[in-house]
């Protein structure tokens, strides 16, 4: 095995590079205006599909979540996905779950398929109750207009946004024994970005055969170190959703049986994962810089989490980031309050570069004291739109990496309203 | 007992008010520039003192933090208290624990009095030693200045304060056969607030007679209702204090032998607080709103808490406020990740008049299910500048009120540098 066996690459076509996979876009008004902004997506495989999902944990799910789950649990067979973006279909009480039902029926029928045989997503503003008979058109003009091209690939990934400003799209490939296995995936980002056990919304088809229980070991892990370590704005979504959908049109089967395999297959998911939750990150609304924060020598990994995470969500702290200002003693301070019983004279703090932890960074703190001589250094690094902060504790080996933004004045005017 | 049988009023000269205390504040340039800006304050008590404070419960202490938790363990008698604005004397290693004596050192040696007798906080900017040529300039003025008028009282109060607009001073007294007790206090809020078991800066004076046992407990259930229930953004500061001194002038002893009298300096002390806390929370950074939120009906008070902090902290809620957008989603989405186990089927939310629970609130959901008809309604509560929303879980008997805030633009540009 070489070190990068699998080739990835972002900004793709998305799902339609996967073979046997088909896509397309809609505009149906959903948010009100026949505006020709697109908003609902349709994702279908001819063939039947095993899939796996991981879902929000959030105790407020939308009906689709609920659904979703339901299917997973008492179907095996799928062929596809329909997406709605403009409204969430959160607290919209039975009304909600009979509408997300309607979709997947609305979706199935032009293929005389069962409706549990498609699974479905919404996302936008919460409270709200589906435009039905928008949507129906949608489902019907989409199922018309599905295509393996690159376009409606495209189409449908734009569908799916919300206030994202670009699309995120992925394609990673490797080769088994002279096939070729792919697999591609479309997501979506921007807000309420604090994903715990899944993200916003995230679909990936692959063409390799997996059954059921695997496919949901590999996501469940890929998703881990992925989804599950990016902050936006401290907030878990109602709708949070990652569903996988693999086909087998490769013919290159996936078993316990072959452990060289499920690791090539899992390093591709999880980089694949990965570059979409780095792409949903740097999409944050209005943000400015993309912060990867190190945590180790914690003593736990579940306390590391813990530092992590109030570094990644403190207020303070990422308007300081807006700032390009090096104020470590917030960075400090949100640590402190995390509640992961660190000792102030153990702690090591230090800048460094983006995703490079060989690069020697830049000391801001040795053993809790503070080295004002490096102060450029520090202005430097921070004032970068992509960097690094290690905070060592000096504890025990617990760590975690967490990538989290910057907050912005443009960020709180962009969500005073909807 | 009548319904209110203590005074109480805000705005007044604070900790002068009490008969038998002294104050005064310097300006002394800690913050660099020597511009006239107060910066140091000073209280004292001829008459010896009992004393209880609660501090951050944040693993990264202020070293004053450190040097009071210990003064209080090791001394019984105490004189004053001494405190400085500019300079938080936080992360400051071995060094911070020398300046924060030698600052109890200072003052307390112009009175003859051993070092121990003399409290003492910092706030301000985390990381930096404190100057102490200046420091030792500002506590050599207040010690000559010290005085029982409400001009020193008023000035003490300026020079705590850091980002503060306004001085947050309060007074109450009450009866007791014939005697009058006074309660008097000063606090300093407006940024990295959100106390636990203590808030940012606030000292109380009492001349009333209190052993130490005693004081705690009146203390700590004055401080659970009222620094522990607001939140400006969330952020727990390493500096957080509460320190209240008795120094017995009053000669009415308050002991368990009388139960109604304690009832009485409780109330009064709990509202003296409540009235510091809503003028903290009032004065928040670049806020534009308080909001009162209370929950009812959790599994646990406990819960109720985590549900109340949830919508108070979370940032999309937050920024909705200072919009005048009544996006009740949001509410329910940080409820729902608030890890309560809440039941969406079952709640009730609704929006009302600020501190009045008597008033018939907006209905917004009843079990689950939004009330779309009431729409303007809504609107008009959050356009208020006070405003309260109520969420009834309906699953047990659990409640927790908290104060939060909006989050302007202003409030980001603000903290984007120190």
């Amino acid at each position: 095995m070489t070190d990068n066996p699998f080739t990835i690459e972002t900004g793709t076509a998305g799902i339609t590079d996967v073979p046997g996979f088909e896509a397309a876009g809609a505009a149906c008004g959903i948010r009100g205006p026949l505006d020709g902004r697109l908003d609902l997506a349709l994702i279908y495989s001819p063939h039947a599909c095993n899939a796996a999902g991981v879902f929000t944990q959030n105790d407020v799910k939308a009906a689709p979540v609920r659904l979703n789950q339901e299917q997973l649990k008492t179907n095996k067979v799928f062929h596809g996905i329909v997406v709605n973006s403009g409204n969430a279909n959160a607290c919209t009480g039975p009304q909600g779950m009979t509408d997300a039902r309607e979709m997947a029926t609305l979706a199935a029928e032009p293929f005389g398929l069962p409706p549990e045989s498609m699974l479905v997503c919404s996302t936008g503003i919460i409270g709200i109750f589906l435009p039905m008979d928008r949507v129906a058109k949608g489902i019907e003009e989409t199922s018309a207009k599905l295509s393996s091209s690159s376009e409606d690939g495209e189409k449908a990934a734009l569908a799916i946004h919300t206030s994202d400003t670009i699309s995120k799209t992925v394609t990673a490939r490797f080769q088994w024994k002279g096939d070729t296995v792919t697999l591609a995936a479309m997501a979506k980002g921007a807000g309420m970005i604090q994903p715990n056990m899944a993200t916003m919304l995230a679909f990936i088809a692959t063409d390799a055969q997996v059954d059921r229980t695997l496919l949901r070991k590999l996501l469940v892990e890929a998703v881990r170190e992925s989804f599950n370590r990016i902050t936006v704005d401290g907030d878990m979504s109602t709708n949070d959703t990652v569903l996988l959908l693999a086909n087998g049109a490769s013919e290159v089967k996936i078993s316990n049986k072959n452990p060289e395999l499920i690791e090539l297959i899992q390093n591709a998911l999880s980089a694949l994962c990965l570059q979409l939750a780095l792409m949903i990150v740097g999409d944050g609304e209005k943000i400015s810089k993309v912060v990867e924060i190190c945590i180790d020598g914690a003593h736990s990994h579940r306390k590391a989490e813990k530092v992590a995470r109030a570094v990644a969500n403190s207020l303070l702290v990422k308007t300081s980031w807006a700032g390009n200002d090096p104020n470590w003693g917030r960075i400090m301070d949100a640590a402190g309050y995390a509640g992961a019983g660190l000792e102030e004279e153990k702690i090591d703090l230090s800048y460094g570069e983006f995703m490079d932890r060989n690069k020697k960074p830049v000391a801001v703190l040795e053993n809790g004291i503070p080295l004002p001589t490096n102060k450029n250094g520090w202005l430097e690094q921070v004032s970068r739109p992509r960097f690094q902060i290690n905070l060592h504790l000096n504890q025990g080996k617990g760590r975690c990496r967490l990538f989290s933004t910057d907050i912005t004045d443009k960020y709180v005017n962009f969500n005073k309203t909807d």
